[in-house]
């Protein structure tokens, strides 16, 4: 990014020339908990988050692991997040008889709470700088390969000490491209029992067109309740609930785990991005997307199977598309030279920092290009399907646990392996038919992209077809018993050699070549970006100070931002929608999907008060991982649930702008409404509204 | 533009590949009644406009002159139109004390219909191509500026002599960049008396910010009633109300009046509008604009004389900026230069064609590089405030009508009279702290553009501020008396000369400089643009054929279309609206002005329908003036009330492209439910429902 303090620099001059002392912040920013943007929220905004404010919003957040963020909202331990963020656990708890992603679910007493089926749930207890112990693991004069791996294996002890002591989840978090590194400790749930869902259709109106725009009209959200022992939790931390909600231009703050972003990467690797890793990338989601339309379409049974991961390929494939066209777009590369410019320039007017950090950008223009001759190797030797990608996991496992935890892959260090047997035997339904679709689908699409003498592709296919391929690992597995996986876990690497088992047999013939392919990625172009990338992140430091903020790392950040409208289409988008709109939309496409009506919608009409606010946008910087991300006021109360972001912010990835792009929110009083009205789901509002529990 | 034979060829090829047979047209152009696209309608939609349906629909079609466009929707004279092409007669009938403007108007019976102050209609009688009469009376062997005057004398004569012989309005229009002339004969009436207007807050909801956008939530209708003799028209030429509307998909007409365009403006002179020619355009209209916004600021009664003048200023300059956009996108010039380029290398293959019309282009660009000096004299030595250019008229008609016909300035010839004459005498209120605010505020930008030593600024200014001018002007001046007016125009050069008001002083001034700049031009530039123009047009029928449409010329053309939705904003675009979306874009907008509810939505929202269709769009060509046109069904029924275009048609002045440039217009169930549920003009929806006249 461009450097906040130069910007910061430009802008008072600019305020002090034009409007005399006024300042003028962009709301930009996924700040970590120890590191607010302090002097900006106290010129801008006139309020800066007290200690008690971020320790109380901190363990008020949540993280779903693997899917997105949310809160607390109660004191027994009610959790808001996302439809989208549940849908997986409400695909898993359905069937061919109860269908909960299309028709909804509501648990009218606590005994009716129904369990997830393999959801972790994370809090946020402690954060603490280890910077200095993972750097002086690094010897003097070890070259890249090694230096990374002494790295990992630094990382890797930490995280197990901590584990040991504390018992907590424990995660070393690289932050500033590697410029820090923080141990991170979670409290960790498992039992986590679904409360309330809207329909799908109610929750994701609008389905894929509607995707990241605005305005939208979604009632995004679940509601879990969180268990401990059996009982429900109680808990001091969590968030009040406002049905008032915001106002416009009112400042708000969003507390949730951003997943991802590259505002820091240098022009060589956006330049990558842009000519093939992305574009590779959207062909290859784009073959999977059409693989589960043409299986949804075989039945209703199908489409229900395929319901939650089509939307959630659907909305990786509208992002995949955005970010490419935002990176071939001029203006948006040309302000990325410009930041790298300003940081290298800055550089070489200090001798020592010219030394130091000037050679990091060749050396990572300079992996790119090794990387580039294998970009199609690395995209499409790949197995993504669910239940197969667990086979090449076992197998996987067996080998790695052996060796002592500093030399294992990443993913298999023993602070990690409790949530991932956590994966690996999870009950969750296998559609065997559908895992058969994509498979051959994923195979075709290798052996068309690579080869047939590609030698993932000849491992995978064994001399047949791709449809062939896949129903020979498919059919007859046994493995969707989690029973079978787990004795394959404990019977270790003898176990896993001499199973009989298709897709056991599938997963040992493919999975040496994906980790060739993986491990010379590490060493060849990982290793020297990530120290490289280090260098750039100290230099940053070095010249901006920290002043800036980390690249997401689905790790707990803060952002803030202020309520408000922007221009779009030729005209002024409105701070917030409202249930009249949502009406509209509907008659506007003649009720046909995806803008028909629910049965609730449709009885409850009458009872609603269409101008309650439904949906509102901010200028707070988000991004994916952000779902569910409880939007807080002042007052450290819950005025909104962040569920997506608008059009214009499909570039946020690598570059922010506060002036159109929007993080899109459901109005608590929306929710409330429909609650209520449509749902009548009257006791769990009591509860949220600070009524009695339950 | 883009041959529409090559296109034709090249959808009609892909077409054969890609869907076998079918074939694909864009939805393009705006036809004049005598030259349809009768094949691609044939072929696409299965249906092509008999004579007879051509005649109904030409004679149920008027044009509200200096406005727009609208149409007969009664036996007894009901004539519907655009709110927004009332409104500068709302506003002249309009005094301190009542405003129909804000209040809207309905006349219960008939004798509470209320006569326009100044308002002529149309209705094309007949179309007479007259090419050849033209073309003779150019001898061979006159330059450029001879040959423009002798074509203006015989389009005068035959104007004259046709008017003489039929007492009917006559105009020569040139078509295809005078490669075709024709003469229009038009009845005019001048006792239009208003029905109906909404208040302009329903017509204009979302103001200036929603103005060419989509979705939309606009009653911009207002109905008039054609009398003649002191009593109603009655007519067999009318359209047939359809409450019913349209549907999704459905082939639609278009029956109006496009004021302009310029698809067929050669590459250099598209260059000089997007390098000067707009911008300085840009740059008056929006001087004007604060200038009004300025008086308004003043008060209440001060921003009721401006509301109808700021509207349409808004307006000039939201499509002046578009197209400003537009014709610095690299993607629409490069679509131009290739139609050129097209055009240019087929007229190659042909050696007498080449000979013929190859040096156009270069003449054309000649005569740009000559304009571009005198630019800014073009665009700031004017004078646009309503009474003083009148004032100017008045100066310059004494001195005109003394010269032969042939010989006068254009607007000043025998068959123009009359309609000059009713503009100039106009008893339309006038405003004279306003006039003398924008008078100022233009002579304020011309002293700064062209400098104090210009003539026009010498002469406008007379040694005094731009201030101290304009109320030396209009202080004191008698001309806001129609009575005033008429003495000078009869009294002639004399009684101008003689005259002791300080406005014709002013504007005695200033005409021989104005007059000097556009002789300039029209000698200069504008005689060698037309013939060479002319040349180009006579090329593209050579090589196309009468496969092409005109550019428009205010003159009644047919559209057709189809409608449907379109990507918008990352999502699409319903192809209506509904009441709903007008509750849900004001309540998203806390009811804030300009999405403020009206008096008679708040007391009338219960009873409404709000799924009835509001607004809808369509893929119909059109442009400004087309504002009020019907669309038409092909039963010939009344289906909508076209009144703008969206954001992405601010360019088709230039370029037409079906996939996202859309006409939008009022639903005649809306029309409908709003006359009945909010206004209850009930005698009046009968009428148009083809019930009894009242």
């Amino acid at each position: 990014m461009f450097s906040n303090i130069e910007l910061e620099g430009l802008m008072r001059l600019l305020a002090f020339v034009l409007f005399s002392f006024a300042v003028c912040y962009a709301d930009e920013g996924m700040w970590t908990f120890d590191n607010l943007p302090v002097k900006q929220l106290q010129d801008k905004y006139g309020f800066v988050p007290s200690k008690e404010w971020l320790d109380h919003v901190r363990l008020s957040s949540v993280r779903f692991n693997g899917s997105g963020s949310g809160s607390f909202v109660s004191a027994d331990g009610l959790v808001l997040t996302n439809h989208h963020v549940a849908s997986a656990q409400l695909e898993r708890m359905s069937t061919a008889q109860h269908d909960y992603l299309k028709s909804g679910f509501y648990a009218a007493t606590r005994d009716q709470e129904m369990k997830s089926v393999d959801q972790e749930v994370d809090v946020l207890e402690s954060m603490e700088d280890v910077t200095n112990q993972v750097r002086q693991a690094i010897k003097p004069g070890l070259n890249d390969k090694q230096a990374l791996e002494a790295r990992q294996a630094a990382i890797a002890r930490i995280e197990k000490d901590s584990l040991a002591k504390t018992s907590l989840r424990s995660e070393v978090v690289p932050l500033y491209s590697g410029a820090e590194f923080w141990l991170y400790r979670y409290k960790r749930y498992t039992d986590i029992r679904l409360v309330f869902a809207p329909e799908q259709q109610a929750a994701f109106f609008g389905g894929d067109p509607d995707n990241f725009t605005y305005p939208r009209y979604d009632l995004d959200l679940a509601i879990f309740r969180i268990y401990e022992d059996g009982k429900p939790l109680h808990t001091e931390n969590y968030l009040r609930w406002n049905s008032a909600g915001v106002r416009d231009g009112e400042l708000v703050f969003v507390s949730g785990n951003p997943a991802s972003t590259e505002r820091n990467l240098t022009v060589s690797q956006l330049e990558s991005l842009r000519d093939y890793v992305e574009p590779e990338q959207l062909k290859f989601v784009g073959a999977v997307l059409d693989a589960l339309h043409g299986y949804a379409a075989q039945g209703s049974e199908q489409a229900r199977e395929t319901a939650a991961l089509s939307l959630r390929y659907e909305n990786t494939f509208k992002v995949r598309k955005g970010e490419l066209a935002g990176l071939k777009d001029p203006q948006i590369m040309g302000k990325k030279k410009a930041e790298e410019t300003a940081l290298r320039d800055a550089i070489k007017r200090d001798a020592q920092l010219e030394r130091q950090y000037n050679g990091a950008w060749a050396a990572i223009a300079a992996a790119e290009q090794k990387r580039r001759p294998r970009n199609k190797e690395l995209q499409y030797r790949t197995v993504s399907p669910t239940f197969a990608q667990i086979a090449v996991q076992i197998v996987r496992y067996v080998e790695e646990v052996k060796k002592p935890d500093s030399q294992r892959l990443p993913g298999y260090h023993d602070a990690q392996l409790q949530s991932l047997r956590f994966r690996l035997l999870s009950p969750a339904p296998v559609y065997l038919p559908m895992e058969r679709s994509l498979l051959a689908a994923e195979l075709d699409l290798a052996q068309g992209e690579l080869g047939g003498s590609d030698p993932f592709v000849k491992a995978a296919l064994n001399g047949a077809s791709p449809a062939e391929a896949a129903a020979a690992a498919l059919n007859g597995t046994k493995l969707a018993d989690p029973a079978e996986r787990k004795a394959l876990l404990e019977g270790g690497e003898a176990a896993v050699n001499s199973s009989k088992d298709p897709l056991i047999g599938f997963a040992r013939r493919v999975e040496p070549v994906l980790r060739e392919t993986t491990e010379w990625e590490r060493n060849e172009v990982q290793s020297v970006e990530s120290r490289a990338g280090e260098e750039i992140g100290l230099a940053r430091f070095a010249v901006y100070g920290k002043s800036i903020y980390p690249d997401a790392t689905f790790t707990l950040r803060l952002s803030y931002g202020t309520v408000k409208g922007y221009p779009m289409n030729g005209t002024i988008a409105p701070y917030k929608t409202t249930f009249y709109g949502l009406f509209d939309r509907s008659a506007s496409f003649d009720n046909q999907p995806p803008f028909d009506l629910t049965p609730s919608y449709e009885r409850g009409r009458a009872d609603l008060n269409l101008s309650t606010p439904f949906n509102f946008v901010s200028t707070a910087d988000i991004i994916g991982g952000n779902s569910g991300s409880p939007v807080i006021n002042r007052n450290g109360e819950l005025v909104g649930l962040i569920f997506d972001g608008n059009i214009e912010s499909l570039v946020s990835a690598f570059v922010y702008d506060d002036s159109s792009m929007r993080a899109v929110a459901v109005h608590p009083g929306g929710m409330m409404e429909a609650m209520r009205k449509l749902y009548h789901a009257d006791a769990l509002a009591r509860e949220l509204e600070g009524g009695s529990a339950r």
